[in-house]
């Protein structure tokens, strides 16, 4: 349903603006001031996107590094943070470690936070707006026929460790506890990736949903490669088939995936002629990759 | 305690740097990107800011309005927004008038929204990030001794209409419906007077305590005159000292309140040597100008 709903607001919301260079469609906005730049919004809630037993200060690590990450998945350079809080009343005592778990990853990037405004309310709940400046500005677009499809990272971990934390295990015991409470940006990688990638997005809701964005906004196909894909991280805990699902389709590792002629990081496939995204079986087989992920099912 | 929060807020994310000119600690931020930008955000809640009866697209005016307020009263120009909303099983059908709303009001003042997260809660919450272009930013600071102090416009309007509606009466009976449910930002006022003002805030939870952070960032008193308040709008509604009581205390109707040396609008007192904010009763008695409005009592 969120799908339904963003496909609606960019119906009413369409603007044709000059100044409007890439609108309400992608990770970031990009606008022109006189320097381009980057804009970004995105909100958590205790309910659906903090894990039990997080800590104050990595409820704001994550709060300010969720909107990190879809600027470093343009390509633009961190700069400037405003934030929105509201408290339910058990949180009240953990402000001070929301802002100071906020601010250690802020001065981490070089950002200043620059405005918030907090209120109180039944849930808690952190939007957060960022703003970078983009030299070369990286959308879902443009991907290009034969260019490589490459992530920064592994995927994957954050769920098996969400998967664990709700099967019992305590935070000392699952396998990937930074993945899932402390997710570091790619703010350094998506600045580099920007000077030589033709499209790049962050794996949010799942590499599957991802590749479908890339696919559909630059009007080509993907295929990834099973015998590409690294699971070792992963089949020390779970049987093989599921470690795959956990790559494909699950979300929260904020990784980039990007295309390019330069492949970097780890090459999972290509980009081809067409339509959709599939997955090669290592017996050779082709199957669909579904539009699923964190989200949506 | 939101003020308590709001001072904890500042000393935790105080930040020097060159490109942050104002930071978390007025109407809006100011930063330096090539150009002077003024960045604001302002959260809304079901249950605390949207009055009973409003309809879905008062909630998308509302939304950006009380944004639009915020930079209205630094003097910038709106150009961009961006919003997350969360909505609760009921709202759900009122997406697309909540955007409807929130775009017929961009519009008009030329205003791009760019950016927007979507999700699902138990209580409908929209925050809004608004960006301007600041020719003269005006702030809570700087006022003068010897500059008047003015307003846009009437006070008490809409906690007035909001106490006839909780007191049983329709939003057909009640005196002021639009400053209830569709306030309209002074972006227009906010730009001309930002040529001539020493300092410029928002009365949003009550005059009272925009008075009293100008009084305070300017190392300045303030008083103003029982005599130049006008309350025509209110008495046929209420008694006198009910009246002046709205005027002063209470929040939601969006006005400016300015102080400069050429006055224009109300003119309702001055600015004079020591601090704290007093007001002069008809009979020359002096009063303590409280602290108080919408969220502080």
């Amino acid at each position: 349903m969120e799908f339904d709903l963003i496909r609606l607001a960019k119906e009413i919301l369409d603007v044709k603006r000059e100044d409007v260079l890439v609108g309400i469609d992608d990770d970031c906005a990009l606008v022109d001031v006189g320097v381009k730049l980057a804009l970004t919004t995105d909100c958590l809630h205790e309910k659906t996107d903090f894990p039990k037993g997080i800590k104050s200060e990595e409820v704001g690590h994550l709060s300010l590094a969720v909107n990190l990450s879809d600027l470093a998945s343009c390509g633009a350079k961190p700069m400037f943070f405003l934030y929105t809080i509201t408290l339910s009343e058990k949180w009240i005592k953990d402000f001070e470690g929301i802002l100071r778990g906020m601010k250690n990853l802020a001065d981490r990037y070089g950002v200043a936070i620059v405005g918030g405004d907090t209120d109180f309310g039944e849930e808690l709940h952190i939007s957060g707006f960022a703003i970078g400046k983009a030299e070369r500005f990286v959308s879902r677009a443009n991907a290009e026929v034969g260019d490589r499809v490459c992530l920064t990272g592994l995927l994957g971990k954050a769920q098996l460790s969400l998967e664990q934390l709700m099967s019992g295990m305590s935070r000392d015991e699952i396998a990937y506890p930074n993945s899932l409470f402390k997710p570091e940006p790619r703010v350094k990688e998506g600045l580099e990736i920007a000077k030589f990638a033709n499209s790049m997005t962050d794996v949010s809701d799942s590499l599957a949903i991802s590749l479908h964005q890339i696919a559909k906004k630059s009007g080509v196909g993907i295929v990834i490669y099973e015998s590409k894909i690294p699971l070792n991280h992963l089949t020390p805990y779970v049987k093989y088939e599921k470690a795959l699902e956990l790559f494909l389709y699950s979300g929260g590792d904020y990784e980039l995936v990007f295309t390019s002629k330069n492949p970097k990081y780890i090459e999972i496939g290509e980009v081809i002629e067409g339509d959709g995204v599939y997955l090669v079986r290592k017996d050779g087989s082709i199957e669909d990759v579904e539009f699923r992920g964190w989200g949506v099912s």
